[in-house]
């Protein structure tokens, strides 16, 4: 079955992507206009009734959430992350979790934090976003650099696919805001990681598709899609 | 082998202990003294360097971040969830990452609001945050009704027993902070789970150790743990 992905340019979508392509999966994708909303309208919510980008869509129905889809495509094709019966599942699932609901959450409060404080509040609550930021990176570095077997071996893992798209965007997101909290030399394993995707013949395609640009990872710019918007 | 959980009372240690609980399953406890910061000490960071509770030792090592723990054990046991073969894996596990990622963390934030905000700020973090809560509590209320294998099967997945814990939490915690945003009756698919649990063996053990009281889940009340500290 042809998988479908439900992306914008430059969103988490693009990590799914760049999982689907690393494995050489089928899939299609379905652009959700954010110019227009798309992804608060009722046929979009009947996908994902969170709004949130991506979905994808698979022969066991929508999935959201991209920490699950990664570990779903990981368990069902192989390839990309030990599998249940590894000895290596506790290390790799504990980091998952963590990318996934300490540092991607503390990024979405960055770029949308009307959505969870009064505006004269959103200064002071991009402060301490950076403090926190700042250290849950510089553990992922740690345990990227005690951890080669999952965050530089032979093949990338969707740990290494998932915190480079985190890192992209803590450097050029939101666009107004000072982001001086952030360099990606503060992080040698986690940079190490994104040259080395960046060497890959995958990142060809979310230069195409995505407009990326000549370095995503390790320097990124603000993307230039064909189509579509990334806010 | 005998697992080892680092806990404290009414921690998210109380979810994995109820997992362990549940499916049987041979383990010891040790009290992390919250009183004493024990969970910042050298010794415990070495476990966990996040110095969050709970640490599962496991053969695999030290494991954290509790929806990787749990699930972790639903596939090294079974009967905790579906497997990952089965066709209700892409369902149970976006709502696994969503419990993990969008509820847990803005809970975390509600209690501990002085780790990511300047303390004249805390008032309108938190109104937000009850805002965005009762959104997601809504929306996994939904799924709960429409997902009677996952929510309401034979015997409780670990997606029951993680959502019961951060109802419980809702509705007493922070101690001396307003939570009448808050009511489980206006989640009555997630109010069934917590009142099913309640009649459970495995509540028992939960009671005891951890001092939760007569109704732990549907009717909270601050615990009264035999020994250690809640915060």
């Amino acid at each position: 079955m042809t998988y479908i992905l439900h992306y914008a340019p430059d969103n988490a979508s693009l990590i799914i992507r760049a999982a689907l392509e690393l494995r050489g999966l089928p899939y299609r994708t379905q652009l959700v206009d954010r110019r227009s909303k798309e992804q608060m309208s009722p046929a979009y919510r009947a996908l994902n009734p969170n709004g949130l980008i991506p979905v994808l869509e698979t022969p066991q129905g929508p999935m959201f959430e991209t920490g699950a889809i990664l570990l779903w495509l990981a368990d069902t094709h192989g390839g990309l992350g030990p599998a249940p019966e590894s000895s290596a599942r506790a290390d790799f699932l504990k980091w998952l979790f963590f990318i996934s609901n300490t540092i991607h959450p503390a990024l979405r409060m960055m770029f949308y934090p009307a959505k969870y404080i009064a505006d004269d509040h959103i200064a002071a609550l991009r402060a301490g976003l950076a403090d926190t930021l700042h250290q849950s990176f510089t553990t992922l570095d740690q345990a990227a650099a005690g951890n080669p077997a999952l965050f530089a071996g032979a093949s990338p893992t969707v740990l290494e696919l998932y915190a480079a798209a985190l890192l992209r965007w803590s450097a050029i997101y939101p666009a107004e805001h000072d982001k001086t909290w952030f360099s990606l030399a503060n992080y040698p394993a986690l940079q190490r990681i994104c040259l080395r995707l960046e060497t890959l013949p995958v990142i060809e395609c979310l230069q195409i598709t995505e407009g990326l640009g000549t370095h995503p990872f390790s320097d990124p710019q603000f993307p230039t899609p064909p189509i579509g918007s990334a806010t």
